[in-house]
Order: C-alpha cells, then sequence, then structure tokens
C-alpha cells in the first residue's frame, strides 16, 4: 500500500476503463484495470483491493495476490466468489447491498400486473381492432409471498402494502419477520406456498435455498398462483418448472434468472406457455451508484474501518 | 311508497335482473326491473327510486315519473345524467364514489411499468430466443402529474409515492393539494405538464375540463413523456392526440376512455404507434360492491337522511 492510498485492480470484462475512470475522476491515482485473467495475473503483484465482476477466483491463492486484502464484487450475488472455497481467508469479500431493492421490485409489479390485469389479452384485442371488456381482477386483496426479506424483498413487501395485498414471507433469520402478515422459516415451505397468488424467490443461493422450490413445492401451489424468480436460478429446479408449466400446473412463471447465463437459444424456456423469459436485467446495478459504493468503501478501507456489505463465508451471502 | 319501503326499479341493458336478485336477497322485496325505454316506461309509475346504467333521462319529466325522487347512477361517472338539464330538480342523483381507486389505480401502475420498464421489448427478444439485456429504465424520480385529486387520483398518488416518484397534482378546488410535492390549478395546465414523465388523466368531465389536454398541451409535454386517461374521453382532443401520436411527440398513450364508445373498427387509435386501447374497463365497478352500496342509500333515503355520493348538479359532478 502506498502510504494510506491502496493499489486497486478493477477487473470487469467490458467495463474495467469506466470504473476506473470514475475512481480516477474522484481523486484516486493508484488504479490499474484488468478485462481478461491473463491481465488480471500481470497487474496483481501490490494490488491491496479488488473491484470486479466475476474475477479469477484462482488467482486469489497464487504468490502474486499476496499483498491483496479485499474483493469488492459489483453486484449483489457472489456465488461465483462462494463456489471457491480456496479464497484466502485474509481477504474481505465485499457485495453491493441496498441498491436493488427498487429496481427489482418495479420489474416484479410490471409482471405481477402484467399478469393480473392480463394485459396480453387486451393487447391481442387491440391488434384485432376489438372492443371487448371483459371483467379485470385486482391484485388487492391477494396474496403475495415473499422469500427473502433482504433489502430486495423488504422493498418488495413495501410495495405490496401500497396494493393492499397480503403479505406472507419466508427467511432464515427470521430477523424481519415483522414486516409481513404470516412468516414461515426454511422449513416451512409447504405451508408458506400453499395459499400464495403470487411467489416471489429473492433469496441468495447457498446450500440450503438450492432447488428450494421442486416438484413438491411447485405441486402444492395453487393452479393460479404465479411464481418469479428474481434471485437465483438454481432457486428452482428447472426440469421441475419446465415439467409444471407443460402441465399447466400455475398460471405464470417470470424468470429473470437460470442455471446457465445466458439462456441456451433452444431451451425449453422461450417457447413455454405462459413462461416469461428475460435476460438477467431486473436488477442491474447502476453504474455511478455502484463506484459511489466502492468510494465509501475505500475510505473505509484506507481507515482501517470496518467495510459495508461484508460477505459471511459460513452463511454464504 | 309503501310504508318505508320504497319502490325500486332497476334499469340495465343486461344486468337488471342480477342486481334486482342481489336486493332481494338482501329482503327488499319491492324490486322491478327494465333493460329498454319502453319497459322503463310501463313500470315508471309508483316508482320511488332507481338504481341504472345510463337511464334513459327524458323519461323524468314524464308524468309517470312523478313519484321519482332519487336515481342512483351505477358508476363514478355521471355526465349522461348531468347533460340533461330537464332532470326535474327535486330527483336526486348520487354516484358511486371511493370504490373505483384501488382498481383504477392497478391499471395505471400496470400501463406506467409496462412502458417505463420496456416489457414489450423484452416479449420480443423472448419470441426470437434472444438473451439481449439493456439497461432498463425506472419509475423512482421520475414525475408523474395527476390530473384530479378525487378518491382515484388519491389512491394513484399513494401508489406513486411507493414508487418513489414525485408528484405533481392538478386539480380545481385544491382541497387535497397537500398530497403532492407540486399543485397546480385548472390555470395552470402548462406549467404543470412541461416537467412530467407521465400525465394521468381522472378528471370529471365538465366545461373546464372539456379538451383541456389539446395540441397546446400535448406540444408542451416532454417527448419522453407518456399519457393514460383513465377520466373521460372528451378530456383530450382526440384528434389533436391522434396528430402528436402521428408525429411521434410522446413516448406512449394510454386510453381506456373515448369520445365515443364502443371505439368504431376504423378508429386511427387502434393503430397508431405506441398507443395503447383497452376497452373502457379499469374502473368497473364490482358487483358486490355497488349493490351494497345501493343497499345502504337506500336505508338512509328510507330514514330521509342524506345520501351518499350526491351530485351537485352546478359542479356537475
Amino acid at each position: 500500500m502506498n502510504g494510506n492510498i491502496p493499489n486497486i485492480l478493477v477487473y470487469h470484462t467490458s467495463e474495467a476503463d469506466k470504473y476506473a475512470d470514475f475512481l480516477r475522476e474522484r481523486g484516486v491515482a493508484s488504479v490499474q484495470t484488468a478485462s481478461t485473467p491473463e491481465e488480471a495475473m500481470e497487474r496483481l503483484p501490490g494490488t491491496d483491493c479488488i473491484m470486479a465482476w466475476r474475477f479469477p477466483t484462482e488467482l486469489l491463492s497464487r504468490p502474486e495476490a499476496a499483498a491483496v486484502r479485499w474483493i469488492q464484487s459489483i453486484g449483489a450475488g457472489i456465488e461465483d466468489l462462494m463456489s471457491d472455497p480456496a479464497i484466502p481467508r485474509h481477504i474481505a469479500i465485499t457485495r453491493i447491498v441496498d441498491q436493488f431493492g427498487g429496481l427489482i421490485a418495479e420489474y416484479v409489479f410490471a409482471y405481477l400486473l402484467l399478469i393480473g390485469k392480463e394485459l396480453p389479452r387486451m393487447m391481442k384485442a387491440q391488434s384485432e381492432r376489438r372492443w371487448s371488456p371483459f371483467r379485470v381482477d385486482a391484485l388487492q386483496g391477494k396474496v403475495i409471498g415473499v422469500a427473502g426479506l433482504g433489502s430486495i424483498g423488504s422493498e418488495i413487501v413495501r410495495k405490496a402494502r401500497a396494493f393492499d395485498m397480503t403479505v406472507y414471507g419466508l427467511s432464515f433469520s427470521g430477523a424481519r419477520s415483522s414486516l409481513v402478515d404470516r412468516h414461515f422459516d426454511g422449513a416451512q415451505w409447504l405451508a408458506f406456498v400453499k395459499e400464495l397468488d403470487y411467489l416471489v424467490l429473492t433469496l441468495p443461493l447457498t446450500e440450503q435455498t438450492r432447488h428450494a422450490v421442486d416438484r413438491r413445492i411447485l405441486h402444492a401451489m395453487k393452479p393460479e398462483a404465479s411464481l418469479v424468480n428474481v434471485g437465483r436460478g438454481p432457486l428452482v429446479s428447472e426440469p421441475d418448472l419446465i415439467e409444471a408449466m407443460t402441465e399447466g400446473r400455475l398460471r405464470a412463471a417470470v424468470l429473470d434468472v437460470f442455471d446457465r447465463e445466458p439462456l441456451a437459444p433452444d431451451h425449453s424456456f422461450w417457447g413455454l406457455p405462459n413462461v416469461y423469459v428475460t435476460p438477467h436485467l431486473s436488477g442491474q446495478s447502476k453504474f455511478d451508484a455502484v463506484g459511489q459504493f466502492f468510494m465509501d468503501n475505500l475510505r473505509l478501507f484506507a481507515a482501517g474501518e470496518p467495510l459495508r456489505g461484508i460477505v459471511n463465508r459460513e452463511r454464504g451471502y
């Protein structure tokens, strides 16, 4: 470290220079960039901290990375970092927190309303120049279940209140159970889902949550219920969901995340009835906000104070 | 009137019997129905009060209607009744109030989110099995202008708060101006619209509001702004809006109400780019809630107490 100014490496396959410029414009001089593992390897010696999207974690155990003390992920999910237990324990891992709630909740309600108000039916009638009124259903009075009550889940709950919905929540810690009308824990999935009109997944991916929504859960849901996954693809068993949607067991499934991204062109989800596929865009980080989050953490790091968004490796998020 | 039990005529072209059965099941015996002006004429003698959708108002000045003291409209808008100044002054006119806010606000936010989050772009990419992420815009931080701050406008304001939007309002009375961040009156349309991202019309139709949104106002709006009309068709000049949308002056127009309904199959609106046409379904009355509203008013009427939703004929709503 050069006095109190840490040496920074920004790693991103396409936007490394953009983030580096953001930092330099704010007076941070000691910034290098890398967009490939080879470039990263070359620039690691002397690097104190890394700001990265999908960093090649195997490099962190090498002697070139001896000075690294902190890696800031550009995103809320950090399972790429969690999946590598070889990352030395003295390297702190932080993720972006409290920035995605509003955007993801907007995405969720955009689709809840699209489905609940039957906008595709309205658009089809218009394309046929057909005036055919029908009784439109309401969100008010319906039951939404939010699995995961972190900053994203909490924001969904807040908007659900404005729509006068009944709100159920499932979380492992139970810390925010007072936000919801009924709270369930990780052992109560069946009881949680059976009365829901909308099930929204915002959980982190851990060994406890992988494939939490499988055939058993899908079969327990009401046929008029819809599923929205804005968490991580593997929260849901893809084969079980494909089977359920093919059999018409749910009203709709809205999927922004998948086992493998990008979703392969021949994947069944693209063409299944009542399945809405979007390309992992519900909670994009806003460039400026991410830059500012890192700047704030950098100040804490230089001062030797606790960082924001620190990841608990035992918990997995 | 037969003791304290008024004689009731239910007038509706298709649902008169359904409403009559609702009343009879609740112990109201003296109910007749009519679905044509001829039937209404026949059953008017002795009728004390009328529950009606689009009643042929010319009958109310005839001797057969001598006993009529009250007409309850099945809806929030009553310009059909207002447009006939010959309705005798001793007949009280009531409309349904406080029932449409939630439903109409859901419709408004369904389309604000459809447009703001670019759902049609997402659906098109899916239909082509194309994984193409893009930066999705947000409602948070945008400016919504709500013209009309009655029970419907207030509910839209409430939901806009949950989406962290900046809220402007325009109303004639100014009674609820404290709900919004900036309030404008009927002489300030130009100042009201110029900063808006979304303009939502919920005003009643009066001489002051007819064609309030004309070429001058449409030209003053930002090109990225969208218009939503859930009030009455003639709040907007249809030729001026057709011109504006043809010229691409606005991002989108969402129209649930029109000068003439049903909208003619050859009307330009059906096929204009970025115009969403729906068949006056945003604020349908819920059958049970309307029936209950009338039952409650009937009790007040029989007791000689002031009715709910009474229309001020000078004000026009």
